[in-house]
């Protein structure tokens, strides 16, 4: 097991080497470059090693099993779950809907930095898109005991007529795994964020867990919402905003 | 204007004196009763005398302006949020989805404890329900500024076969305005939750602001999903929470 790739080439030359085709070889490449140049390292190059030691499927082909208007499900049927969720973005790239889509993903893992995944729907598309996604359990009850969700991000994007969309992406731990994998943080440090308020980020990565486990099955999954937007409401926030950053802005 | 009722009966003929049709009256009183009864006096008797001094169309009749498989329209039309919420979700009781409904109300405000109306679906039609809803700007970012977004609540609620619902119901705010209007808590004390991590329940609010924005309109409003659940995810995480409390537990 190498290290972590310290350049773009290298983790081309090391995700080449994990036998996907060029498409999904790509797609991963794009994802971690994309992480990297905003600064999460944790779901940038850092993954690279950790997929080296994963057994996945290097043909496995992410499929939509069901559809009808406004709902669809997709399997990932063995393919990693960033190449899901990339089928699925580009399918609903092609195919926008009139209105509203809620996507249920099943076996849909690593996910990783959902705001990629929104942002993308976001800015080629101009759909409004809500994602969550499952991982193992690592946020224990803020009253002790086993841990029983994921960290389980909550992203929104939503497009601007006039400049960037608005890029929210949360995870309900107070660090990331990613950055516990990239040696940025602790074990120890991934609980519910917001301290004495940590009930609050517990309760909503509760509600998000069960989201998808209810739509998704028991298996990791994900849970997208895309919208046509009806208005327009970014340009009005920025003005308010008067210059203070937004979330997702570099 | 009177304090804040003492009893239900109290706040029945409080109620009743507002002017709204028998139906109406049966519905904010069931929801105020509702949250005293959880202990979220911020949301119950207090909102009484507050609403007596409120300007709103007695006779105004929620109306559900757009639908098509999936998604609908809704607009409060001048009647109380609550009273749109009620018409809502009595809707989707009587009509539910195959899949999945979004639903997009605008000019819907107030809109009460959220956490009452994704229970009302869970319990009553055995539907997931995600429910958010925007109200006046409160919430300044972190590094300071005005007021950008409302609390903005999210609630989620999720069906159990075996049991009582898991309802989530998390305001971004460190303190409710209900309890500011109560008095049990300062307007000061009135910033985005999470201390150290006070950004990530900004970006939520700003997230969950624009999303209402973009669907409902520049006006409040509300953005709710429910979905047929295909699995019963409940069960296995009270088993292993061992007898912690989960969201929504009375």
């Amino acid at each position: 097991m190498g290290g972590v790739p310290v350049s773009k080439t290298e983790a081309a030359r090391r995700l080449a080497a994990l036998g996907l085709d060029d498409e999904a070889t790509s797609a991963l490449l794009a994802h971690f470059a994309d992480a990297e140049q905003r600064g999460k390292q944790g779901h940038g190059y850092s993954r690279i090693p950790w997929l080296e030691q994963q057994p996945f499927d290097r043909h496995a082909r992410p499929t939509k099993t069901h559809s009808v208007p406004g709902f669809e499900r997709w399997d990932a049927c063995g393919a990693l779950g960033y190449l899901a969720l990339q089928a699925i973005c580009e399918d609903v790239i092609e195919h926008p809907p009139a209105a509203t889509c809620v996507v249920a993903a099943s076996h849909c893992f690593p996910t990783g930095a959902l705001g990629y995944w929104v942002r993308m729907l976001a800015e080629r598309a101009g759909l409004v898109a809500v994602l969550t996604a499952t991982s193992p359990a690592r946020l224990a009850h803020p009253d002790g005991g086993p841990s029983l969700t994921g960290t389980n991000p909550l992203a929104i994007a939503i497009p601007a007529s006039d400049g960037p969309s608005v890029v929210v992406d949360v995870s309900m731990g107070a660090v990331t795994y990613g950055a516990v994998l990239a040696g940025l943080a602790s074990a120890e440090e991934l609980v519910p964020f917001g301290g004495a308020s940590a009930h609050k980020a517990f309760a909503l990565a509760v509600g998000l867990e069960l989201l998808v486990g209810a739509l998704a099955g028991p298996e990791h999954g994900a849970v997208l919402l895309v919208a046509q937007p009806g208005f327009d409401p970014v340009p009005g926030l920025r003005e308010r905003a008067a210059g203070l950053r937004l979330p997702g802005d570099s």
